[in-house]
């Protein structure tokens, strides 16, 4: 089983849905990410929290067994985002955030982690994430993802980034914004010419695109019909657990073993949007997984459409 | 093989997209609509036109085998719409709307059309849609289509119609507009409960949904992916249109026929939107339609997918 390493933000948010509102509640890539990975895989974190951080926030991780030991404490107080969707729920808009220890972070890799398999550079400055990646010793699977911010204000060291990745998970807005391509076939291969071999677009509620650079492959699909949609902070990251812990149990992959770990990314991220916050994600078993996994593929396939593309034919033919 | 009635708009469209700009280009839904399910089946078309209408547009549809005696031509000028795409080419947004002809339009069915066995009220005035339904024998199946103008002008006639219809299809926005649902998997349930025994939610680049009001039964796919994107205009009517007519070829329906039917209009709809106007339409063959459903087949199916579900239900055993 390969170990996973994530290095994101661990933080409190506000947030306010046309469903839901509520204040300070535990939110934060690395978080969304551990509780998503740590149903499949060893999950280590590292990530930085004030001196106000709950012991129980921390306690909800270890109970999952995921290694904090590389969450630095620092005084001070932890970060906060606050944010609200209106009924698109497709875009968050930012009202406030305070950085606060996150201002600072400097991300040290302990020892103990720096042999990880699998890293996973959450949504950080580009630079620290470059940072991360001098600590690991020759990880078999690097992915990352990023935002607009850094997008605007860092585009160089974003580049040099994400040709040293194998798999960037992206959303649509953002691969439009970083290739000046607005058409979404074109943008993800010219993502994919940047450096990763994979690259996975996240589109919402309307699924998300995986690219395959050696093969020119693609795989689409859409997301799981969620009637309860809460909240859908965190979903991404939800997702990018996923599919990094299915990857972790394989020993090598290939694009089919890519698809599958999207369609795992896809389903756990559809628990995260039905509840505030990690609500729903930090109770998930792996039996509801399985359940959703059926009723999903249920929804997204057809018997007899091949035979279909032939019977069409047939009636050329006739013609 | 059934026989398939469509009544609708023919146009000539002024048309100015990102990649292209064409005017008095032929247009109209049951242009689009006769072109693309003209591959499959027979086809009677009801519509107006001016006495400006190009003897060669004419032609167009009677050498596709399409019945074109339904088609009233009236002194005056041909319907015309003036519309253009900004990047988002989900939505077109109207500059100029000429009814000319159009707006004394009464559909008068022919004798020999009144015993079709399918019957295609394209986007219409509710009204007219109504009077349609009057003057046809007992026809299997009934769809249905509708816009924003009708669905603010005059709701109370169009949930009359759609209370009489077997399919409806409709775009995303219009489905929220109508049901005052935003969250699309309740909408399109709504929708059912309206009459209707399938709705289909056309998402533009996105794909599609159909739901089946007798199981609950949902599927949902995205659009096949395309590079060439150049004009979107007419792209639900090609799939009304390859849907119809891929249903027209069958004895009766059950679910899986419309979902592969949904899959035939959706694979028809990427070529028109390759071109302006019904430029790739026109002379689309079967063969072609053949080789892209392959494709995209490719593009939607992963393999060992429900092997993984459970999979994801051994490890959790094991935990």
């Amino acid at each position: 089983m390969n170990k996973i390493l994530v290095v994101g933000s661990v933080a409190y948010d506000s947030i306010e849905t046309p469903y839901q509102k509520q204040e300070k509640t535990l939110g934060g890539s690395a978080n969304y990410f551990s509780l998503s990975a740590s149903l499949l895989a060893s999950v280590n974190v590292v990530g930085v929290v004030g001196d106000d951080y709950n012991p129980e926030d921390l306690e909800l991780l270890t109970s999952r067994n995921v290694d904090t030991s590389g969450l630095q404490k620092v005084p001070g107080k932890t970060f906060q985002w606050c944010g609200k969707y209106e009924k698109d729920m497709n875009e968050a808009i930012t009202l406030e955030t305070h950085l606060n220890v996150f201002e600072s972070f400097d991300p040290v890799i302990p020892e103990s982690y720096q042999d990880s398999d699998i890293v996973f550079l959450a949504n950080i400055d580009p630079e620290l994430q470059l940072k991360v990646l001098e600590q690991v010793k020759s990880p078999k699977l690097v992915g990352a993802d990023t935002m607009n911010f850094w997008i605007e204000s860092k585009k160089e060291t974003l580049l040099k980034m994400i040709s040293k990745i194998n798999v960037l998970t992206i959303n649509e807005t953002e691969a439009r914004m970083l290739t000046g391509e607005w058409n979404i076939n074109k943008s993800i291969q010219s993502l994919a010419e940047m450096g990763p071999q994979y690259v996975i677009i996240k589109r919402g509620e309307y699924g998300f695109m995986a690219y395959d650079k050696a093969s020119g492959g693609l795989f689409v699909m859409p997301a799981v019909p969620v009637k309860n949609l809460v909240d859908p902070t965190g979903a991404g990251d939800t997702f990018a657990g996923g599919f990094f812990s299915y990857l972790a149990s394989l020993k090598t992959w290939n694009f089919d073993d890519v698809k599958r770990a999207c369609i795992h990314g896809c389903v756990t991220a559809s628990f995260t949007v039905a509840g505030m916050g990690v609500e729903k994600v930090k109770s998930l078993n792996l039996s509801q997984l399985q359940d959703r996994t059926k009723e999903y593929l249920k929804v997204v396939q057809v018997s007899g459409a091949s035979a279909m593309a032939a019977s069409v034919s047939n009636r050329d033919q006739l013609q």
